[in-house]
């Protein structure tokens, strides 16, 4: 069993999802939220909230491995900015524990979740709710932290089997 | 006397100068370093790189208050994601120890250094040399970081007599 916290940062809203994995790569939800952080509160307190938030929910359900979604940046350079604080912010709450973080590219979050590469959001929102057996609705956010968590578990299964892990964040260099 | 901490982050080279201001703005020199965490470390090691750095000097030199460049996007949006991925990094190390943040325009720091918004890197980089009495010539990283935390010095010493703190960080809404 490997706990798997997910993580969706953004500049108003991180996603934050917890299973736990089992060797077989099946989930079991342990924990998840959608943190906001915009409204009044100047900038650099948006990102100490991620920071601590973070660190925080990492201390209390202790999970081992890290898994965030790789951002592909479609807009304008002053939201990549935004949103590059806020992932800055999130992974280092991750990496001042010392723990591994993996990325995933969007489409394989999907591929993972829902079975092909080019579903949309409420899809993937349902289908984590499917695989993770939960009655409520889940948050957009909340739950594509809780998918990328989920293709962790899966990825890391096969990786056992083939011993290729498909994450790429700690072994491609830039 | 105040200790200002001046940060001028980058996704490879982060510029890092330390100045104590007298109650005229006068500044001393205490430390400068440009910190490199690009070559082969892989991502989320560069952002652990700053975090850690920026860190332990601030548990070394103890600065009271943290001045930093505002950031005017004019590349694409890949490379602004990796500035806001280190200017995350660094404002978290800063935010985590509950220092104050000071934001400046490019504009304000080369008024404040060289006397006029329009000066170039060069001229910045001489100036603050003549401003802390240094010898050596400096590296631009750590002469943008010097001169940001010199701005500050400036900026607070007129807003004790003026009332206007001319940074914006942790007053602008956003």
């Amino acid at each position: 069993m490997v706990r798997i916290l997910g993580v969706d940062p953004g500049s108003v809203r991180t996603g934050i999802g917890i299973v736990d994995a089992d060797a077989t790569g099946r989930c079991t939800h342990v924990h998840h939220e959608a943190l906001t952080v915009g409204g009044d509160d100047d900038f650099p307190r948006r990102l100490k909230a991620i920071f601590d938030r973070l660190g925080a929910l990492i201390e209390r359900y202790r999970p081992q491995e890290i898994a965030i979604e790789r951002v592909f940046v479609a807009k304008n350079p002053d939201s990549a900015l935004k949103l590059g604080q806020a992932r800055g912010a999130a992974i280092c709450a991750v990496v001042a524990r010392e723990l591994p973080v993996h990325e995933y590219a969007p489409m394989q979050v999907k591929n993972a979740v829902v079975g092909r590469g080019v579903a949309d959001k409420t899809q993937v929102q349902h289908m984590v709710g499917v695989l993770l057996g939960l009655k409520q609705k889940l948050q957009p956010d909340a739950a594509d932290a809780l998918a990328v968590a989920i293709t962790h578990a899966h990825s890391r299964t096969l990786a056992e089997r083939t011993g290729v892990l498909a994450s790429t964040l700690l072994r491609r260099r830039r």
